[in-house]
């Protein structure tokens, strides 16, 4: 039910609508209720839905496009000129494909960070995940505007659009402290006061961001952002790789959620985040994925197993990020940061985001610790079935909301135009 | 064929006997052969099979059994209890366990240090893989032996047995320089003088083990193994996550062979080896994964991405260990250590140990580059087909050389009385 609670050996789950009503022993469920469908996996284990607290879904399209090259080079070569080249149509086509990947790795909700974002609105309004979504904010044009203020405008639009919507919340994204101008970070501020809106941002993602910051500024970004009150509940930090001491106290006391993304930290050289040292003064860290194209992928089961066994390399502490604490990162320490009552539990009353991991394979045998055979050995093929909020998204390996073979056939298409 | 040349678009191979007879484009290699038995994968990436170099296979027995625990009280309350109950039966059941897990996560060989050896030679015997094992030797008892010097015995009479069979060499083990005498080191070195086998030892693994060698010998671990002759190119020293710099350049000057086993340092929080100097420094860097007590699988495509990124983020340089290098690591450069001609290539007289990787997955789309959707991409689930030696143990998905079935149940049987 959750990280801490005692497993229910041989349970069942009953859900109604949207919401679980109830979870106990299978004889008592089965005893008590009448089922219009039922899905029987007698070596299952049921857990609840993933979060991916950071991604960038369309970047699935240069997943291993450009690999193991200086940050620069791969900004300005290989990403930058294929972004300028962006469509909705390419990033509906990349973001359906991204669902496609999260819903088989067991994650049913995300936070996500990128452009034409209302194009990924629909997505996944049409695929059924649960999804907090942002419109990158810059000084410069994006491909989709052509000034940060428009992007801004564009996301005052989209939280009027989609706010009856209860899976999909509008947030409001400055990229990073560097690439965001005070103007343009005050004008989100505002926003968010206006709308209550999460703000998203990048930030202390790299040593050259600090210094950066420092020369601009003359102080770090995490105190930058604070001097423009943009540090809250309700902000979300990305990476957080190189906090000072003060840093970490002052995302603490203001009650910041901080991202973790550690595979994305590895793989583009950012650093190795103090998060052991975060949690302990109090921070609410969440762990996300970052883009298919600096991880390279979207699976939480692996991201979960990195942040677990780096925290402890990096300190030399086995102790550090124990499987129970990774997982509660994962799902109700999310759901407690979203705001959404139950989120990331299996209680009755939550959203119904239920997940499915076969047991059946030689590599989750002996299963002593079904948190620690989650976090330290299940992988993406292990996830049987999904649902969430109530709506079946993936049954015994088949998605349901997503025709695979269209969608790679549309890739197909869409590539041989665009690379 | 090798992680350098370039992918053979829509390719085919012929196995002939446990050979590889020929590769090339799939309509030149239909024309001119006929197939008792054709795999044809559309959508299938052929790679040569993986070598994990590092393995305690029965320690499958205690996957996730104890985790997040200091080195001291994870061995000495949870895992030497345990292994002090060992049978061979238990043994047989873990070693194929593990089997099964490598087959399935695309590993055709491996290199193990354990206890009952002969019992897993006879399990890798029986399911058809290829391995380098050990039995482990020790100054005090072991589950197996009274003493080192009976263990020793063990070695060379399985030398003798397992001799003709080009599928299983035997390897002389000391577990580790401080659990291993000079006068055991001393005797191990001569047998290996007589046969010709590697030494396979534990070395440099924690920062206790420094201090402890330089206590009792004056000296560090690799300097120790080297004063008693250890040191040379049929020696394969394990973990090496705290060489000094003159130890770096002694092992490279000795073409002693290094084992990476990222995970399980992380996880054991010993901390993160210098792979990049070494391999700078012309050390031959081959990866493993070490127990799944301490990881918690055995699963080479996990540990290949692992490798692939710390290296990058504990040097803070994102062009560190690339995908090429680290498929490398895994197949031709661990061949060439193995000395076995061919060994983890795809060329016309290499053994046919080929594995195929369904790429029809939206993890694995789009593909630019296949060498990097091994390393960062692919996942457990998608291996499809595995054959070693020319002998399939994996088709479609299914075991061929395994019943998953009953060894689970026997799996069941004994940890009901066991554990
Ligand atoms: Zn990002
Ligand atoms: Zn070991």
């Amino acid at each position: 039910m959750e990280p801490d609670a005692p497993p229910i050996m041989d349970g069942a789950i009953v859900v109604s609508g949207d919401r679980i009503e109830s979870v106990g022993p299978r004889e008592e469920i089965l005893g008590g209720y009448t089922a219009e469908k039922i899905i029987e996996r007698p070596t299952g284990l049921i857990i609840p839905g993933l979060v991916n607290a950071h991604t960038h879904v369309p970047m699935t399209l240069f997943r291993g496009l450009a690999d193991d090259l200086p940050l620069k080079t791969w900004l300005e070569e290989h990403i930058f000129p294929r972004e300028a080249k962006l469509t909705p149509e390419l990033v509906s086509i990349g973001a359906e494909l991204a669902c496609a990947e999260m819903i088989r790795s067991g994650t049913t909700s995300f936070i996500d960070m990128y452009l034409f974002e209302d194009t990924i609105c629909e997505v996944v309004n049409r695929v059924g995940m649960r999804a907090w979504l942002g419109e990158g904010l810059f000084d410069f044009p994006s491909p989709a505007f052509p000034s940060g203020f428009d992007a801004l405008k564009e996301t005052e639009r989209l939280i009027e659009k989609w706010g009856d919507n209860p899976f999909i919340t509008i947030t409001i994204d400055p990229h990073t402290p560097y690439t965001c101008s005070p103007e343009l970070l005050r004008a989100a501020r505002k926003l968010q006061e206006h709308t209550g809106a999460y703000v998203v941002i990048h930030l202390a993602e790299t040593l050259w961001e600090d210094m950066e910051i420092k020369k601009r500024y003359g102080c770090t970004p995490a105190k930058h952002l604070d001097n423009l009150g943009l540090l809250g509940e309700r902000t979300i930090a990305v990476h957080v790789v190189h906090p000072t001491e003060e840093d970490i106290s002052l995302l603490g006391e203001r009650g910041v959620r901080v991202v973790h993304c550690p595979e994305s930290n590895l793989k583009l050289a950012s650093g190795i985040s103090p998060v052991k040292d975060m949690i302990e003064k109090g921070i609410k860290v969440l762990i996300g994925t970052d883009g298919a194209a600096s991880n390279n992928n979207l699976n939480m089961l692996e991201e979960m197993s990195t942040a677990a066994k780096i925290a402890k390399g990096v300190v030399q502490d086995p102790t550090a990020l124990p499987a129970k604490l990774v997982m509660k990162m994962a799902t109700t320490l999310s759901g407690e940061s979203l705001g959404v009552d139950g989120l990331g539990t299996l209680k009755p009353g939550a959203p119904a985001d239920v997940v499915i991991i076969e047991l059946d394979s030689p590599h989750l045998r002996p299963c002593y610790n079904p948190v620690s055979q989650v976090v330290y050995c299940a992988g993406q093929g292990d996830v049987s079935d999904v649902i969430c909020g109530g709506r079946i998204l993936m049954e015994e390996f088949a998605l349901k909301t997503i025709d695979e073979k269209e969608l790679f056939s549309r890739l197909k298409r869409a590539l041989d135009e665009f690379i």
